[in-house]
């Protein structure tokens, strides 16, 4: 076992099976003789290790058939372009909403390439909240709705997936998008209430340099824009089953081990409610101590990113400090956010909570 | 030691010290309790991991200062957009030497962003020879000439570096860009003489998923086409030092490792001779039987890709099988191509070339 509890926003802590399988795999994969990282990609020794994830993945999540699954490269940054510029066609109109700093950067880039309509924002809350369904105004004209389900930096979750259909004004057929990059696989999702989801391996699934896409078929219809990169058209890949062009096979490859721990672990139902326990330690203990503070509305609290701050001003050095003798790492809070940030992705077990809690009540104990 | 040799053309072998290495890091890398897959991209640790990468890189191919070194995803196919969508500029038009399927590759994406001339061709003689710079006839009005170093998949390698101010015509200033994916850093060659350089690692440099690109610094002054997407421009990255988004870590931290490697070795001069002494020992076998046969002009020979074929039809799986008894894999021609490849980039050993070589006679007298 290892001594260290990482708490890093992504890259963040894999499964120690996970890299332990790795490290006995790293020069020998099954007795082929090569390390995954040596295998040519249309092998198939390779097309075999690619196909097993995408199976996991899809048995994992209940994917529909109607989906394809994409293994991309270029992270959530690059779906900011490749959303619009393959799904805007001729009409050019797409609604986001708006509840922080990743959902931003969506709409930023988005605006590069048609009209952008902010659907729904907490701007005026300070990104402290999830803005609820009834408060969406969503234009009749809209190609699709973009959201952020979890936002990374804010610590705001939405604990209910949007039903276009339920929101004001007629909306039924409309795409729901989805950058899940950062509670992808944290929980049981309904993939067939979204066009399009995708996420960033970085923070459930694996290591960096790979983003995972999940597409409903017809999507693929859509004309993209006209100058859209043919590595930027969804429909290269889904034709190609991600093998137009060498794919990053090992970091496909260890997310392959990573859908097959979730499986050993139960499942999502399992994760979630392990998930929710894991938050509730950290939420109880911020909501009965008046020297930890979380500014998040409570409804919206995310379950995998717990930024916190400390009352008594000065004290952030010292607490990493004493973080770090108890083992407890990368805690410190996002550049633009200050304070602490706790982020327990799947991968992060309950006795890393808990010992993390401990540390925060001693803390608490010697300087409130 | 293991007991295979890997010809595969990419995602290729790579040195067993670095795997090695990797091994013994995956679960702790330097005490820090992590593995690197599992580290901030923008902690100490990984920020002096990548640090480190680049200094040797620089310092192995003697990079000069007002060149950046960036590390990309989406490998050279990504680049053959973003290269016209960043320097085409006002003028719209560049200049492309075609000489197989990759420089065909990225003639094709070129066309979607602006005006292409082909400055030279060896489509008439069967895509088996690098055009003479003689034959080149480049644009006045052209803002870059790209061609490609050495093609995977023929075979065909430029043994020298073109000096466009010899070629006919005045074009002094011309930036001379190259796709130098598949022989990047196995021979000394000079940086001042290209504007952008790039490569994907899964050759010579590490695992898939990551793509090296160095660019002289006046290049990112030039504005890119109106649309390209914020990933898509060099200067994103080259104003963030390869951080605008989380990149490919783990890839990095593995070319860093193959980066020391090639630094034990001696260098690019070193593994030059030696990359120069294991194609001599297969180019000096087929050349010397009526057995085998290779198409490619003896002076534009690839010491990275060396395509052969059997002379006798039918006989391509046995071939196959006897070398995979011999431990030789990933033989098996391109598809495109048919009959054999033997990659052999710099972590063939020479006692791998020579296992080829001895099972190659062996078949010969077996079969001729």
């Amino acid at each position: 076992m290892r001594k260290i509890y990482n708490f890093s926003a992504g890259p963040a802590v894999l499964p120690e099976e996970v890299l332990q399988q790795a490290r006995e795999e790293m020069l020998d994969w099954h007795g082929s003789g090569m390390s995954v990282m040596e295998m040519s990609h249309r092998g198939k020794e390779f097309t075999s290790i690619a196909d097993k994830a995408e199976s996991a993945l899809r048995e994992l999540a209940n994917i529909p058939a109607n989906y394809k699954v994409l293994f991309l490269q270029g992270g959530a940054s690059s779906q900011f372009a490749m959303v619009p510029m393959n799904l805007l066609g001729k009409k050019g109109k797409a609604d986001y909403v708006n509840t922080g700093q990743w959902s931003a950067k969506a709409i930023s880039e988005a605006r590069n390439y048609g009209s952008v309509h902010i659907a729904a924002s907490s701007e005026n809350e300070g990104f402290n909240a999830a803005p609820p369904l009834e408060q969406w105004r969503i234009s009749p004209d809209t190609v699709y709705v973009h959201y952020t389900p979890n936002e990374t930096i804010g610590g705001v979750e939405f604990q209910w997936t949007p039903d276009l259909s339920a929101a004001p004004g007629n909306h039924d057929n409309i795409p729901l998008v989805a950058d899940m990059s950062s509670n992808f696989l944290s929980r049981p999702f309904d993939v067939s209430k979204f066009g399009l989801i995708y996420a960033g391996a970085q923070k459930n699934v694996g290591p960096a340099g790979l983003v995972v896409v999940i597409i409903r078929e017809d999507l693929l219809d859509i004309a993209p824009l006209a100058g859209t990169p043919t590595m930027y058209r969804y429909k290269t890949h889904a034709d190609n089953v991600s093998m137009y062009n060498t794919p990053p096979t090992y970091a496909i490859y260890i997310m392959g081990l990573v859908m097959e721990w979730l499986k050993k672990q139960g499942g999502l139902a399992v994760i979630e409610q392990r998930n929710i326990a894991k938050a509730k330690l950290i939420y109880d203990l911020i909501d009965t101590s008046s020297f930890y503070h979380c500014p998040v509305n409570p409804a919206d609290r995310s379950r995998m990113n717990v930024p916190f701050t400390l009352s008594k001003p000065g004290l952030d050095d010292a607490f990493l400090k004493q973080a770090q003798a108890h083992g407890l790492i990368q805690l410190k809070g996002h550049r633009s956010v200050g304070g602490m940030r706790a982020s327990i992705y799947n991968a992060m077990s309950l006795e890393g909570v808990q010992t993390l809690v401990t540390c925060m009540r001693e803390f608490e104990k010697n300087h409130a």
